[in-house]
């Protein structure tokens, strides 16, 4: 595995003073401390192209040998053109010196759309496709710009990044297995309609005054169709959906398992993170099914509070130590990274993995053969639960993680050049660019929206 | 298979005549008759909910057999919640009173983009995921609206329409095999770019006039994005990168094969066909690669043109009776279809299938076991190629079809109906509703661009 990461962050302190809210509610409630942003010249390909550099370099991969590159995304900037076309282009463009012109032109590549869960549905469709021919090598890169509105609820809670994840047959890190437990139900908790308005108005005030928007506004439609990459969503619904749709894939999981699943077989549980403490607050409807008869659970919840049982409000449940402890030792791990980046949309739940690994990596800890229990969600809704097993070789991938070291070197940016980033008032980068970054996107007319993408050492 | 298309065109000639087009050239060079087009409460979802809903029934399906419905599309209306999940709540819905509520809750939905390959994407990801296990039973969906903007040159290619498919094992109709050759070359060919524009002068204009327009155009934002379904795009260009990522796909597969495979093994051909004599065209090259040495060949080429072998341009190649021969046995009966209906997109080439096979059957041929080449593209850009074989039982699925007789029940509007639908002034659909179809978009603050489908028999 690899990841990217902007060099650039927001310290959750100064948003919280700049937006009136207690930061504690941000940090000890949310888990919140930075948040990585992207910078003028970057965008989901440009972040994805990097991740997958890395991943290549890091296993001294040849671009004939990568059957596939899927990519996991709801940050398009196209509505036919992938992503990942762009990807193989910028790597193509990297290794031309090194393997001749369209080194990648055997790779299958596309994109995947399901909010936050599309990483794992490429994650998910590469199984497969590798489990059927030992020789096959594919990989897998989520990447998202978790971008809000300014002063929405979901500011405090935006990140950027990607991660890119090698499939093949005898891995060295974890080794993915069978069942996947589903639940799919249709809800718009957060989603990113295309937005339609009335074009007679704007195109009426645009005449006579000169202004002109070549092949934007012509005079046909009727209609002109925003674009945003903020989403609409409600976000206690978004969480309520979360868990419902956890809570029956897990049954599901359980049901495929035939009796042979118990959550205790889990060493450690892995979520998609909106932000850092969502799983652990997410979990506590299965915990709850799990462990409703036992009586340590029961009498920790009494002493809190003598009506739980009429109340039934889970929240007290994550207040009792036996659920502090399962936290503490399964889930806390992975929120790490994700206290520091932010949401990372697809990304969110390979990057909370890598920073539980390295989390046990650097405590010292052996983890080999441990079981993990992945717990995926995407708005609109799906989930999915599944378990992977740690190789005995999971030190070797994991020590060139450098998650934590890496995230130390990025610079703060101040209040006021986030908010002028945000709405895009910059023209240059607050940093230089460093690996691959978009150059330029085309006005001309015939090339217009062309994406042009260079590699700065 | 089953497909859905609506139940209004346009003619050709009509268009011909109001563009100040000679018909013939759209006609006779194109193979253009009549082009599907999507009326006011019709969908890219709609359309694929239509479509699969058919097949469910053509094959008696259950819900809960149904392990996943994989969409292919280039026509999405949201950039996080895919148009599965649209699908699946339509599907869920009608089912209701049969299957309870949710009976697609443990059904895998998600979507793919790629241009016009997305959806041979689904089904290659599918025919992995269903091979692993014999119980599986999958769903691949391509659906698309292949809208172009008023007087472009893509107009007359216009089209609309769904296509689902059944992936299991033991199929009746078609064994799709390995290998799959590729090409992807980054390209841009046609895209759909999201396209932003400075905001300030819209907003300032906008300001004392009393327009408002609540939460799309907000003042914070530099920019304002713009989302089209229009794309951008270099027709000739386009045409060259399909013959080229073709012919490397192709050569790919042939390597693949490992000196198995001669262009004689294929009793047909099938592709992607952004208009009707499209793949004919384009194929044109791998034609003249493989049979360049052919003496009959050769003596027909320097019949026609003693020149030929100084210029080699390839035009004069499909003018060959031993070209054509090769067009009339094995490429014409897939064309048909798209005579009527026009680009499908992702669904194209699937509809290019069912088309040759119900030809076949309506002419009373006897196709079993012949061997099936497919070309599939999509812009920006990749091609792949493989082939399937023709299943015994083929007949009991193509008499089901009814493609050509549906078509014809479909009903012509005249071109004032086709300009006011096309530019969005309609407000009541030209035909009434039949089957799923998108009842209302919600402009509610809180549900601002919820999509609301129902269904009408």
């Amino acid at each position: 595995m690899a990841f990217y990461v902007p060099n650039i962050y927001l310290s959750i302190k100064e948003l919280a003073v700049a937006r009136n809210i207690e930061y504690a509610k941000l940090n000890k409630g949310l888990g919140l401390t930075t948040m990585s942003l992207v910078d003028v010249h970057e965008d989901a390909a440009s972040m994805a192209a990097n991740a997958v550099l890395q991943l290549i370099k890091k296993n001294n991969l040849k671009p004939q040998e990568i059957g596939r590159i899927y990519v996991g995304s709801e940050s398009a900037t196209d509505g036919a053109k992938p992503i990942a076309s762009y990807v193989v282009a910028m790597l193509a463009d990297f290794y031309k010196t090194e393997f001749g012109e369209n080194s990648f032109m055997h790779t299958d590549v596309v994109d995947m759309t399901f909010a936050c869960i599309a990483g794992i549905d490429a994650m998910h469709t590469t199984l497969d496709w590798v489990n059927a021919d030992i020789s096959r090598i594919g990989i897998v890169v989520a990447t998202d710009n978790a971008k809000y509105e300014l002063e929405s609820t979901g500011e405090y809670t935006q990140g950027a990044g990607a991660v890119a994840t090698l499939i093949k047959h005898n891995p060295r890190l974890l080794s993915i297995a069978n069942p996947v437990g589903i639940s799919t139900i249709s809800e718009h908790d957060f989603f990113k309609p295309v937005r339609k308005i009335k074009k007679t108005t704007l195109v009426n005030l645009l005449k006579g005054t000169g202004t002109s928007i070549p092949n934007l506004v012509s005079e046909n439609e009727e209609n002109i169709e925003i674009h945003k990459i903020f989403p609409v969503f409600d976000g206690q619904y978004s969480n309520k959906c979360y868990s419902n749709r956890m809570s029956e894939a897990y049954n599901h999981f359980v049901k495929l398992k035939e009796g042979t699943h118990k959550l205790e077989d889990w060493d450690k549980l892995i979520f998609h993170l909106p932000y850092a403490f969502h799983g652990k607050r997410a979990f506590a409807d299965v915990f709850w099914e799990t462990y409703k008869d036992d009586e340590t659970l029961k009498a920790e919840l009494l002493a809190l509070d003598p009506d739980f049982f009429s109340h039934q409000n889970l929240k007290l449940l994550t207040k009792t130590q036996m659920y502090k402890d399962f936290v503490n030792q399964k889930v806390e791990k992975g929120q790490r990274a994700s206290s520091y980046i932010g949401n990372l949309y697809t990304a969110s739940i390979f990057m909370s993995f890598m920073s539980m690994v390295e989390s046990e990596l650097l405590e010292g800890k052996d983890i080999s053969r441990e079981k993990i229990g992945f717990c995926a969600y995407g708005s609109g809704s799906k989930s999915k639960v599944f378990e992977g097993v740690i190789q005995e070789t999971w030190t070797e991938v994991v020590a060139k993680f450098e998650i934590f070291s890496s995230l130390e070197k990025r610079e703060a940016i101040d209040f006021d050049t986030y908010e002028n980033l945000h709405n895009e008032k910059l023209v240059t980068g607050v940093k230089a660019p460093k690996g691959f970054y978009l150059e330029s996107i085309s006005e001309d007319e015939v090339l217009y929206g062309v994406r042009k993408y260079a590699f700065a050492n």
